[in-house]
C-alpha cells in the first residue's frame, strides 16, 4: 500500500501521524496544534535544549536502514546528548521534509519508530512540522529536558587525576555500518537475496537501532558519583576526548588495553583487515557515555557494571595521549571522527 | 572569495559562525559548546517552543533570495510564532545542512543575517549544528520563548462575538513572490540585467525580510488587552482563521471591504490581472498576527495603530464566512494555503 501524502496535506499528515498523542511529562502544558508547544519546568530544574538535524544520504541511506528505526535512532541520540549533561529528556519537536517518493505509510513507519523511542524514555511529542523537499528526507529533532542546577554536567570540568571512564563498549556501531555497506555493494542489483547477518546481530543493533544510556545516569545517581564532565560518543572516543581536554584544559592519557571492545567488533574488524583499536577510538555513533570522576570515586565507580575505566586525567602540558598495548608507546590522541570532508 | 568549507570542517565552522555570541538574555546559562544548552526560567514563566524547517527549493529559491536575508527570515519567523503565543522570543538553536557548493563566505552571509535578526529582537543563538547535504541547503530553527502563565494566548480561546483583528497588511509577501518569479524567467539567461523594481520596494521587502509583530504584541499589553485568541499568518488569512475557528469551536463572519490591503498590492494585483482579495486572503508570508479579543475592548483596540477589526465571532453553526464588498454576498473561507500538493 503506498497513498500519496497530497491525499492528506501537511495538516492533515500531522493530524494522521500525531492521533492519540498526550503529554506525560508534568512540565508539558500544551503540545501539538498551536503556534508554539508550552511548558511549565519549576524554578529548581535547569532546561536543557539539543538539536539534531538528519539528512538522506549524508546520515543515513535507505537502502538498508529501515524507516522504523531510523526514526527510532533520530529520537534516541536527541535523548542521549540530553543524559551526557546528566540530565531526563522530556519534550521533543519532529520536523520533517520530504519528497514525493515517500508515501503515507512510508510516515507512518518512520513515525512509529519516534513514538516508540518517546514510549521507552518517557518522552512527549510536542510539536510537529511536515513540508516537503525536492529530493531524499531531512529529519530534525530538538529534544529538551531538565536536571536540577547542581546536577548538570558539562564537558569542561575535568580536573588533573580525574578517572577516565567509558560505558558499554566502542566500535561496534562502525563495524555495523562498514557491514550494511558491504552487503549493499555485494547485493546491487540483486534485491531478492537475504543477506547473511548471522552472529552479528549485535554490529546490526548497534548501528541500527542505538540505545541512550539511560541506565549509566541511573546508576551513576545511585552510588552518588556525579562525573566531572561528559560527553556522549558519536563522533568516536578520540574526538570526545579531545573536546573534554580541550574545554576542561587539561590533557589525559588513556590505555589502549583498557578500551572496551565487544567480541563481534573483533571477529568483524579481523575480517575487514581493520586496526581494531582504530574502529574503537574512531568509530561513531556508539552513544556511549565518556565522562570523568574523582580519583576518590574509583570504587564506587569500579562497582558499577558496564563501565570501564580507561585512563586519568593530567595537566594540560602532558598533551591527550593513547598508550598502546604491545608496547607501551604513547601516541597523541587524533580526532577523525565525522568531518565534512568525507561526507 | 570562497573559501571551501572542508578547510574549517565541521567543528571549524562552527567555531568561526558563532565567534563572539554572548547570552543577553538572563534565562540563558551555558549556549554553544556542549552536548545541550542549559537554561534557567524563573518558575512563574511557561516556556515556548516553536520549530521549523525550511529546504532549498521549497521554501526559498536563492536565485533571487540573499543569503543574508534568509537567514533574517528564517529566524524572523520564528520569533513570529512565539509573539503569536503572546510571549518573548529569547533563544535560538541552527542547524544547518549544505552542500558542497556552498563556502565558508556563504555561511557567513547567512549567520550573518541570522545573527542581525537575534540583535534586533533580542534573542540568543544558544546552538548549533552544521552537516552536509547532497543536495542544496536545509535550515533548521527552533526558538524557545517565555510569558507568564496568564498572558499565554492560545487559538482555540475565541467565543462568539469576540471581534477579529488583523495587525499591518496582507497579501504584500505573496506580491512580492510573484515579482520575484517574474523577473527570474524574464531574466533567465541575462544575469547582467538588473530588474526594475522601483515602486515596488514595500512587496519586495515584505518577501525578503519581513519582520515578526512585536509592537502589536507590546501595544495591545500597554492598552490592557489580552486577545482571546492569536495566531501569526504564514499561510494566508483564510488557513489561519479557519485554524482558530476549529480550534475554538466557533464560526465567523469577516468582511472584504475591510481587509487591509497596501496600495502596492493593489497595483500590482491589477497588473497580474489577479483577484486582489484572493491574494489577500490566500497569500502566504505575511507574519502579521490575526487574533480575537472580548467585544468590550473594542475602544481600546480601535485606538491601537496598525490593528484592523475585520470581522467578529460566530457560534459555530453559522460557519465561518466572508462577506464581500460589492454585493455583501456570503461566501463560506476555505484554505488555500500551503499545500504540499502543490509545493
Amino acid at each position: 500500500m503506498a497513498t500519496e501524502i497530497a491525499t492528506l496535506g501537511e495538516f492533515g499528515l500531522i493530524r494522521h501521524l500525531t492521533e492519540g498523542i498526550t503529554l506525560q511529562n508534568s512540565s508539558g502544558v500544551y503540545g501539538i496544534g498551536d503556534d508554539a508547544a508550552v511548558l511549565n519546568y519549576p524554578a529548581d530544574r535547569q532546561v536543557l535544549v539539543t538539536t539534531d538535524l538528519l539528512m538522506e544520504g549524508v546520515h543515513f541511506d535507505l537502502t538498508y536502514v529501515p524507516l522504523k528505526h531510523l526514526g527510532y535512532k533520530a529520537a534516541v541520540v536527541n535523548f542521549s546528548d540530553i543524559y551526557a549533561m546528566n540530565g531526563t529528556p522530556r519534550q521533543i519537536t519532529v520536523s520533517l521534509a520530504l519528497s514525493k517518493r515517500f508515501s503515507v505509510e512510508d510516515m507512518e513507519e518512520l513515525y512509529a519508530g519516534i513514538r516508540v523511542a518517546c514510549e521507552n524514555y518517557h518522552v512527549d511529542i510536542i510539536g510537529g512540522d511536515t513540508s516537503s523537499s525536492l529530493t531524499g528526507l531531512a529529519i530534525s529533532i530538538t529534544c529538551i529536558g531538565d536536571a536540577a542546577r547542581e546536577e548538570v554536567v558539562y564537558r569542561n570540568g575535568a580536573r588533573p587525576n580525574d578517572l577516565i571512564c567509558v560505558s558499554g563498549d566502542l566500535g561496534a556501531a562502525y563495524m555495523g555500518l562498514q557491514l550494511l555497506e558491504r552487503e549493499k555493494v555485494a547485493l546491487q542489483g540483486k534485491p531478492d537475496v537475504q543477506p547473511d547477518f548471522a552472529g552479528r546481530e549485535y554490529l546490526l543493533e548497534r548501528q541500527l537501532k542505538p540505545e541512550a544510556r539511560r541506565d549509566i545516569i541511573a546508576a551513576l545517581r545511585e552510588a552518588g558519583i556525579r562525573p566531572t564532565s561528559m560527553i556522549d560518543i558519536s563522533d568516536g572516543l578520540s574526538s570526545e576526548l579531545l573536546h573534554i581536554c580541550t574545554q576542561s584544559k587539561v590533557g589525559c592519557r588513556i590505555y589502549e588495553e583498557h578500551i572496551p571492545i565487544d567480541y563481534q567488533t573483533a571477529v568483524m574488524a579481523e575480517e575487514f583487515n581493520m586496526n581494531l583499536s582504530t574502529c574503537a577510538l574512531n568509530g561513531g555513533e556508539d552513544y556511549e557515555l565518556l565522562f570523568t570522576v574523582a580519583l576518590e570515586d574509583k570504587e564506587k565507580v569500579e562497582n558499577i557494571e558496564n563501565i570501564k575505566l580507561i585512563g586519568y586525567v593530567t595537566p594540560p602540558d602532558q598533551g591527550c595521549m593513547l598508550v598502546t598495548r604491545d608496547d607501551h608507546n604513547e601516541f597523541a590522541l587524533q580526532a577523525q571522527g565525522w568531518n565534512m570532508a568525507n561526507n
